[in-house]
């Protein structure tokens, strides 16, 4: 089947793992709201953040349940029929209700998940968040007990009679590229780029 | 500034156009979904496809106001402090509410959009949708007069004493790359494959 459901939570762990950009969708007044943000697993659950002046987590936290959803995108399926083109991709959807993050430890953990997921080793490289800065972060939590993932993966999947067609079929494999770091104008030039490992991203030289 | 919300409808529509997947967000019985799929802009509008056994059209086009988000990510800004580091991206939300498009001519001119968006020249090679296949196919249609963008783009933006630290900062540029076409083992060896062009994909040798 190239389209199916997926509940083990380790495959769902790794799609949460090999991004860093989702779509958090909330609704206010009864419109609905889809705005992407970055976010990174931490155990049973995934933290969100942005700016504590940012309305998006303001009502998020006194909201209706929300989703979180994650996308990777694996390539363009081009069948013989218009009809069964498709798109390979691995996602997953969570569900449920937001907790504020209050207490400093854990908002200070949060803040070093989202770094550490998207470029490991960073944190202990960086000016650390002041008290401040803190306060001025809003962070949420989501627990993964209501997740799910949906995958398809393969050939395309034509009718039996339109294998015959003199049509070109198969897949564009699609992936993410993380390019050579370019320094900020003000940087230093005696200070080295490392090389950072964004996941899901190849990386080039 | 480096973030800021762009109301132009020329530079909405240069994203929805470089972009072909979108996240669309509805709530069912007050619980939102926010769901992966494909789309194509038509001048003042939005298609958006699917099954038309798909629960997800089924339930937009009754409704409440809906939600169509497009992300495209330019790269990953390493700030000197934790607290500024932050993604460059474009991103396009369009909010209002779904019209099941049921007219034979109308649908069969949304799939020619959705194979066209993504395959510049396909839709002139496949094996084109039977009536059978047409009324399998939902399209919805979603109107672009309330759409926004906001863009986040240049450098980190540091606290000024942080421009000191001997810490690196820059970008990491990030862009969707297409590799070469597969042939479905089922193909024909005599029949090629052209070069397909991606929207906002770099085509790979």
């Amino acid at each position: 089947m190239p389209k199916r459901g997926v509940y083990e939570r380790d495959a769902i762990n790794a799609i949460l793992d090999e991004g860093f950009l989702c779509h958090l969708g909330f609704a206010v007044e009864g419109q609905t709201y889809v705005i992407p943000t970055g976010y990174a697993r931490s155990g049973d659950q995934v933290y969100v953040h942005g700016s504590a002046a940012s309305r998006m987590l303001r009502e998020l936290i006194s909201a209706t349940p929300m989703c979180l959803t994650v996308t990777l995108l694996d390539g363009v399926v081009l069948a013989r029929s218009a009809f069964h083109h498709s798109m390979n991709y691995r996602s997953v959807v969570v569900l449920g209700e937001a907790r504020q993050v209050t207490e400093r430890e854990e908002k200070l953990e949060a803040l070093r998940c989202f770094t550490s997921h998207v470029l490991p080793g960073r944190w202990d490289e960086v000016r650390l968040p002041t008290d401040q800065e803190l306060k001025a972060t809003s962070v949420i939590a989501l627990p993964l007990n209501e997740a799910s993932a949906k995958v398809r993966s393969g050939p395309p999947v034509d009718d039996e009679p339109d294998y015959a067609l003199d049509i070109w079929a198969g897949i564009i494999p699609m992936r993410l590229v993380a390019g050579n770091p370019t320094p900020d104008a003000r940087l230093r030039p005696d200070i080295p780029a490392r090389k950072y490992l964004i996941p899901g991203a190849v990386v080039t030289e």
